[in-house]
């Protein structure tokens, strides 16, 4: 599985995933889940993949060639599509026609070929967007009443969102929140692990501001993790 | 759907429920989640249902009708049982049977009909024990370890389980936990509802000792749920 989540705020954009694939417990390793397509200054598109990992790897290469090739279409490119609507377009299709590919050849053996993608980015001059695509090419979008998507093991890590997540919430608070609603995932669920991957985009920057990786034992990391454990042991304690 | 959960401590047992079922979004309704089958002072068992109604159903009105039987043995009786391993043993093939015979009448509708089941009690001279049994009649304990068991929406209120929840914990505490992952629960999934159902069993009392309904705006329940809220605003904003 995977926890992948982002944000739309007034100021920006906050991003991020966990990097754990399994294919079974014994087969576990560490691949990223967060792949960025950037002009700086002109456009940034990041993407967070969930789902089964020859899918989300086959679509995310197959993307990444059509924006390097030289005469590729906005039809085709991410970078040359004209709006993140038009680029959520891109994604859905190709996500969908890759699922289908694999998915026949898994047809036999009855595994499952679907993946999911958070899509986040903005063009010049256009709108700042994030959008959550499902296997089939379709896709739903943040607004201001919901300003949050996740992809993956999302269950563990909703409740702090739904408490504290709103339009105004500032990238600060916002790397606060998605870091917590990753805790508790990683707490609960082997099958999401470290290290993560996070990234922030401020509002019509068009480039990405902060990427970092967090690695296993990162000193902030735990201590805030800590801290947070601390405050719920603390509240819960001074509950009525 | 449905979330019900069980502690397993050291001075008793600690149980609750809610009561929303749903075929659908516009077929919702009330039901009690939490049965109860007792001779104080001899034996107390009690029993979560989660899965298809009419399973659940069905499992319960069987074990009813053979507890109430005057020459039931204790091969059928959840009452004569010696044992609450054999009660267990007798919950978990009532459930696999009405499970398998519900699930080939709807077979062709391609329907599911499982069913879970928490089973938690003692009988005089026994063990206190708490079990999740699965639809296909087989079962697995509480522990010192892994001191609660949940069943149906049970992601949304692990996280605080899994921090707060030791075999040492109190009744009282376990109370507010068991709200608290309740609370957590009702805000994030539409499928789960109020009014709640609570009780606790003390250790070796082999009775009910409390047992009560939360109704929709019980007062003190929105004051914990407030309470808790806050603490997680205030412990969120004092985050390093």
């Amino acid at each position: 599985m995977t926890y992948c989540v982002g944000l739309l705020l007034d100021r920006g954009i906050v991003l991020l995933s966990d990097t754990r694939t399994n294919a079974g417990v014994d087969h576990v390793s560490v691949y990223r889940k967060m792949h960025v397509f950037e002009e700086p200054g002109e456009r940034v598109i990041v993407m967070l993949t969930a789902g089964n990992l020859s899918v989300t790897q086959t679509v995310v290469a197959k993307l990444r060639h059509e924006a390097e090739r030289p005469d590729a279409g906005p039809d085709a490119s991410v970078l040359q599509a004209a709006t993140m609507l038009d680029v959520a377009e891109v994604v859905g299709n190709t996500l969908h026609r890759i699922s289908l590919e694999i998915g026949e050849k898994m047809a036999p053996q009855e595994h499952a070929a679907s993946a999911t993608i958070l899509l986040a980015g903005q063009r010049r001059g256009g709108q700042m967007r994030l959008f959550l695509i499902y296997p089939q090419g379709n896709f739903i979008e943040a607004t201001d009443d919901t300003p949050y998507l996740q992809v993956g093991e999302h269950k563990y890590g909703k409740p702090i969102l739904d408490r504290v997540v709103r339009p105004s919430t500032s990238l600060e608070d916002g790397r606060k929140a998605v870091l917590i609603s990753m805790d508790s995932t990683l707490r609960s669920n082997l099958s999401v692990g470290m290290p993560l991957d996070f990234l922030t985009i401020e509002r019509d920057a068009c480039r990405v501001a902060v990427r970092e990786r967090i690695e296993t034992g990162d000193p902030t990391f735990a201590a805030m993790s800590e801290a947070w454990s601390r405050a719920l042991r603390d509240g819960f304690a001074n509950l009525p």
